[in-house]
C-alpha cells in the first residue's frame, strides 16, 4: 500500500494543516525572519517501530513543495531505540515550525499503532495465526490506521462496511437465523465476496458451517472453548476459516492462536494505542 | 460550545460515514428486511464520563433524517457506572446497524478523553491552577476533542496557530532572543492578542516578563523549580499569568497546582487517552 | 440498493443540474409566469422496462423541494407498452421545465439499460447462468448503471478495482505465472475476499483450479470449448465457479448458459445500451 | 476548444479514477511487482474516428504525473481501420493496469459520438445544412461528448439552458403564444443573445417572423413539408435561420439538408452512439 | 431572477459565514444567554433603495433553519428615506448578533449598486437607451451584484466570457482586422449568439456592420461624435445595436442617450459603488 | 503576510476564474490564433498605492502554469503616478486576453484600499495612533482587503468573530452589564486573548476598567469628549488600551488621533473604497 498514491490522504493532510494553522501561524511569522534556513530531524523519546514518515515529508511538502526533503536511512517498519535520530529534513526555518505539529501528531499516532502491532504479531509467531486489526479506528484515519497496522506485521480485517461480508449477532436474529442470514447474503452479494458470520457456540458454528459459511468468528470464548470449537469444526469442514475475538490483550493472544485458529481480531491495536514520545528538533545552517 | 451549529462537524460525519459504509452496507443490505423498526441503547462496560451524545446522534439523522431520536436523562459529562444504559435510540434496524460503528468509535473516544480529563480536573481541585490541554490531537478531530476536553472539566488552550501566540525555543533562538521575540510579537500581531513564551529558566523568565510578557510558561521544571520560579516571578508583575508544561501525569500534576501556576497543560489529555468500552445494543420492537 | 440513501447520488444529481443550467433557464424564466402550476408525465414511446423514477423525482426536488410528487403505479422494473404514460409529477411549471431534459436523460439511458439486461436475463431463464455486468460503464454513471442492471434482472460484477480480486493475462504475465498470481493475492488480499483468474485454454484452467482459484473466468472460447473445459474444470473441483465472457450478444448468451457456466458476463448491458424513446408532456392545471 | 485547459474535467477525471479504484486496485497491487515498465498502446478492433486520446493521457497522469506520455502520430479526428494501433504510453506497469479501464472507457464513448458525428456530417456534405447536435448528452459528460461532436465534423447546439434561448411548445402555451413568448424573452433576456423557438406549422412559423425570432425549429416536418415551409420562411425574411429537428437518421437527414434548412439537430449523436471497440495492449520493458 | 433558487448562492453564504465565524463567535458565545429570543431590524441612515432582503435572511436562516423570519412590508427595489425601519426578524438573540455583521455587509454592497443604479436609470428615462453593467464585478459576488443592478433598473450585459461574444480591440489585432474578427466568430461561435465588437472610429464602425456584427460598441466617443456614429451607422443598417462606453458618470450619460444609442455600458455601477449606511438594531423580548 | 502561502487563495481565484469564464472564452477562443505570444502591462490612470502584483500573477498562473512571468522592479506598496507602467507579464496572447479582467478586477479594489489606507496613516503620522480595520470587509475576499489594508500602512483589528472578543452595546445588554460581560468573557475565554469592550459614556467607561477590560473602545464621541475620556481612564489604569470608533473619515481622523487614544477603526477603508483606474495592455511578440 503506498499511502501517498492515493490522492485522498494528500487532501486530508491540506484539511489537517487548515485545521491547526487557520489564518496564519502568527506566533512564526512575528518573530522568525523569511529566508533563514533548517534542519529538522525526529527524535524518538522511547523504544518504537517507526512509522509515517511518507507522510510526515509529505505535511512540509504542502507547506512548501519545493524545499523540504527528508533524507533518511530509517524507514517505515524499522525498529528504532531511545534517542534515535531519523527523518532528517532540510527546510525554511518559518516552515519547519508551522508543520512541526501535524507531523508529530500523525507521526506519534502512526508508531504507536504499529509498536503495539509489532508487539501483537510477534506474541504469536510460530502459529498459524494472523492478527487483523477491526473497524474500531479513528474516525478519518482509518487508512493511515490500517496502513500503520501492516508496518507493525498484522493484518488488515474489511476496511468498510462494502468492503466484506460479516454477519453479527443481530442480522441473525433480524433475518430469521444463522441459516437464513448465510442463504440470504449468498443469494444478494456479489460472487467474489467470502460470507464470515459471528457465533456464539457449538450449535451456531454447526449451523454455520452445514450454510455454507466461509469464515466462521467464534465470539468471547476461553482459549479452551475455542480449541474445542476449532476441531469440531474443521471435523465438518476443514477448509472453513476459524476467528477469534474478544476482549484480546498481549496476555491473552498466544493461547488463542495456540488453540487452532486462523485469524485472531484486535480491536486495540487502533482504537487505544497509546501516542509514541517523538520530537522535533530544529537547527538553523 | 454547541458543536451541532459548527457545520463543519455535520460535513465531517458525512465523510466519516463515507469512509466506513463506501458502496453500501451489504452485510445488512443482503440480511435484514427493510422497514422493520428497532431501539438501540448504548451500554458503558466500564465506568466512565460520557461524552459526545449529539455526535451520536447526529450520526443516526445522517443515515435517516426522520427516525431516531435519543431519549436519555443522562447527557455529556455525567459520570455513569459499569452497566448502565443511556442514550436510547429509536429507528429503522438497519440504520441503526449501519450506524453503529460510527457512533461507537466517536463516543468512544470523546468518552475517553472526558474521562481522563475529569480526573485530571479533580487532581488539582482546591487549587487555582486549570489544567488545559494542547495541540496534540487527532488530525482532523480537534474541535471534538477540544470538546471532550471541556465536558470533563479541563479548559482549552489555543484551537490553532492562528489563535495565540505562544512563542517556544525555536522562536526565540531565530528571532534574536526572549526580548526580541516578544517586541517582535507585539509590534506585528493584533492588540487583541496576549503574548505567552516558553521558558526554560530564571533569566529567560526575568527578561520575559521586562519585555512585557502577559503569560510565561515554565517548561520541564521540577515542581519544586517551580514553587521558585512563580514566586520570583510574582515578585516582578503580581499579574502575569503563569503555566507549567512538560510531563505531566495525574501522580505529578497536584505538585505543579500547589507550586502556585494559573495553568497546567497536559498533552495526554488528547494523545493517550484510552476509548472507553461502550457498546450498542440493538432490540427489535 | 437504494439509490436515494446514497448521498453521493444527490450530490451528482446537484452536478448535472449546475451542468445543464448553470447561470439560469433564460428561456423559461423570460416566458414562463412564476406561480403557475403544472402536471408533467412521461410518456413511453416504445415498449421498454421502466428505470429511473426515484432519481427523476430527485430532480424535479433539488428544483424545488416541496412541491412535485410522484404519483405512481409504475415502479422501476415494471414493463410498459408503447403509449403508456407513467411517472405523474404536480409542480410549478417553470420547475417542471427546467427539470425535465436532465430527468429524461437519466431515465431514457437507465430505462435503456434496463430494457436490454431484461433480454439477456430472459435469454438465459431456466439455465444455472446469472448473466453479469462489467466496469465498461459510463464514468460517474456506474452506481446508476449497476442499479439498471439488477433492475432487468441481472447481477452485478464488482464495483471497482477494490472491490474485487480479478487476475487478468498481463497480471498473470507479470506475476510470473497463473499459480504465481494467484498464491501472491491469496498472500496479500484480505481473507474476505475470493479470487477470480481470466483464463485462455485448458492449461491455464488446471493451474488455476490447483493452484486454488475460486472462481476462473473462461474468456474467447467457443461455446463448444467452453462446454468442455466446464466438464473438465468441474472434475478437479466441483465447487470452482465458471464465467464465460468475451463478445457476448443476444444470439450467442443462451448457447453460453447451456454450456454450464455459473456466470456470463456482458459489456454491452451498459457500454452500448440505447436511450429508450420517452418524452415528458407538461398540463397546466 | 482545448478540453485540457478546463480544470472541471481534470476533476472529473479524479472524481472518475475514484469511482472505479476506489480504496486501491487489489488485484495489480498484490499481484505486480513494483517498478516494472511497460509500454501501453490502444489498438482499434474496428473502423473508426479516434476521439480521446488527450483525456486517456490525463487519466494516466492523474495517476502517475511523471512517468507516462502519449508518443503517436494519431491525433482526435484521424481516421483508423481495424488493427490500427495508436496512443503508444510509457509507465509504470501497475499504472498503465490501473488506469487501463477509465482511459478505455472514455476513449470508447468519445470514438463512438465521433464516428457517428462524421458519418452525418459526410451525409450532408454538399449542402448548406449543418448537423447540430443537441442537450440529450450523458449527464456529467456534456463536455467532453460535444467536444467528441465537433472532432466528428458537427457542430454544438446550446451548452446548457442559460447558453441560448429556445422557446418550446410548453413555453409558448404557458406564455400566451408565439409572439408573446418572442417578445417576452426579447424584452428579459441580455442583448447577446438571439431567439429561437420551435413551431409546428405555417402559421407559428409566419408568427414567429413577424414577431421577429432569429431562429426557427420546424419539429417533425416531413422532408416534404420542411422544403415548403423553408420557400415561405425565406420570402418572408430572407435571413432568418432555419433548423429542422425531430427523429433524424442516417437515411433522412440528406432529404432535410436538401430542403434547405440551415441546421438539423440529431439528438442520437450523444444519446445512443454505440462505443468503439477499442482494447489496450501492454507490453513490459 | 429568483438569487435563492441557485444553491451556488447559499453554498456562498456558508463561506462567508465560515469566514466571519471560524472557530465560534467567542464574545457572543461566553456572553449571551442561550436560549433568548431577540427581534433585529434593518435601518436605513441615508436615503437609499433597499437590496437584499432575501439574502438576509439566507443568512440568518443558515446559522438556525428554524427560527428568524422577516416580517417586512418593504421588498427588495422599494425606496426609503433615512431614519426607515425595515426588515424586522425574530429569532435566537445570538444567532441575531453573530450573522449581523455579513447581513449587513451584504445588503450595504448590494443596496449601494441598486441606489446607484436607480440613479443612472433615472438619468436616461424618456430615452431609448438602457443602461448596462460590465464584468467590472467583486470577485465572486458577480450574481449578487448584477441582480444588484436590475433592481436599480438598469440591464445587465453578458455574465461572463462564455456568455456572449464582444471583441475587443485586442482581439482585433489577433485575429488581423474588424472583418476577420467578425468572421471567425460568426464562423465558430454557435447559431444562437449575436456578435458585438468594439470600435473606435467610423472606418472600423463600417467595416463591422459590412461584415454583419449585430452589436457596436462606441468606446471612448464625446457624446457629438457619438451621434455622427450612430446616424452613419443606421444608415446603413438600422437594425444594428449601437452601445456606448468609457468613463460614463452622471453627468454625462443622458448626453449619450440622447445621441443615440441603444444601450449605455458602465462599469462604476458595480466596481465604485459605496456602501450604503445601514444599521442592525436588535432588542430582546 | 504572504498570500500565495495560503492556500485557501488560490482556490478562490480559481472559482472566480470559473466565475469569469464559465464554458470558455468564447471571443478569444473563436478569433484569437493559439501559440501567439504577448506581452502584457499594467497601466496606472491616476496616481495609486500599488496592491495585488502577487495576485495578478497567480491568476495568469492558474491559467497557464508555465509561461507567464511577472517582471516588475515596482512591488505592492509601491506608490505610482498616473502614467506608470507595471508588472509586465510574457504570456500567450489568449492567456493574456482571458485573465485580463479577474487580474483588473481584483488589483483594482485592493489598490483602492491600499491607495485610501495610505492617506489614513500618513493623515495620523506623528501621533501615538494607529489606524485599524474593521470587518466591514466584502465577503469572501476579507483576507485580500485586509491585506491591502496593511500595504497601505495601516493595521488590522481581528479576522473574525473567533479571532477576539470585542462586546458590543446588545452582548452588555444581554449579559446584565459591563461588569457582568467582562467577568463571563473572562472566565470562559482562553487565556490568550484580551478582553475589548466598546462603551458610550464615562460610566461605563470606569466600570469597563474596573473591571479589567484590557481594551475600551470609545463609540460615537466628539474628538473632545473622546481627549476627555482617554484623561480619566488613563487616571484609571495607565496601560488601558484606547479605541475610538464611529463615522471617522479623513478631515476628522487627526483630531482623535491627538485626542491619544491608540487605536482608530475606520470601516470605510475596507466598505467604500473606490476601485484605482487601471487597465492592461497587450502587444503581441
Amino acid at each position: 500500500m503506498n499511502l501517498l498514491e492515493n490522492s485522498d490522504i494528500l487532501a486530508d493532510i491540506g484539511e489537517y494543516l487548515a485545521e491547526d494553522i487557520g489564518r496564519g501561524d502568527i506566533t512564526t511569522q512575528s518573530t522568525v525572519p523569511k529566508g533563514v534556513r533548517g534542519i529538522g530531524s525526529f527524535l524518538a523519546k522511547e523504544d518504537l517501530v517507526v512509522c509515517g514518515i511518507q507522510i510526515a515529508e509529505a505535511v512540509f511538502a504542502q507547506l512548501d513543495p519545493e524545499s523540504p526533503a527528508i533524507d533518511t536511512s530509517i524507514a517505515d517498519g524499522d525498529e528504532v531505540k531511545a534517542g534515535a535520530v531519523f527523518g532528517t529534513l532540510s527546510g525554511y526555518a518559518d516552515i519547519l515550525l508551522t508543520g512541526e505539529r501535524l507531523a508529530l501528531n500523525l507521526m506519534q499516532r502512526m508508531s504507536g499503532i504499529a509498536t503495539l502491532s509489532r508487539l501483537y504479531s510477534k506474541a504469536v509467531e510460530g502459529t498459524n495465526a494472523k492478527i487483523v486489526d477491526t473497524r474500531k479506528t479513528t474516525p478519518g484515519l482509518r487508512m493511515l490506521e490500517k496502513y500503520a497496522v501492516t508496518v507493525g506485521g498484522c493484518k488488515n480485517h474489511r476496511f468498510g462496511l462494502d468492503d466484506g461480508v460479516l454477519i453479527k449477532d443481530n442480522h441473525i436474529a433480524l433475518s430469521g437465523g444463522v441459516k437464513e442470514a448465510i442463504t440470504a447474503a449468498k443469494e444478494k452479494v456479489g460472487h467474489l465476496h467470502k460470507i464470515e458470520i459471528e457465533v456464539m457456540n457449538w450449535g451456531q458454528l454447526r449451523e454455520a458451517i452445514s450454510a455454507g459459511a466461509d469464515i466462521v468468528m467464534l465470539d468471547n470464548q476461553t482459549p479452551e472453548e475455542t480449541a474445542k470449537l476449532v476441531d469440531m469444526a474443521r471435523g465438518l469442514n476443514p477448509s472453513v476459516l476459524l476467528e477469534a475475538s474478544g476482549g484480546m490483550n498481549l496476555d491473552t493472544v498466544r493461547d488463542y492462536a495456540e488453540a487452532g485458529v486462523d485469524l485472531i481480531s484486535v480491536g486495540r491495536l487502533t482504537h487505544s494505542a497509546r501516542a509514541m514520545d517523538i520530537s522535533f528538533k530544529i537547527k538553523t545552517v
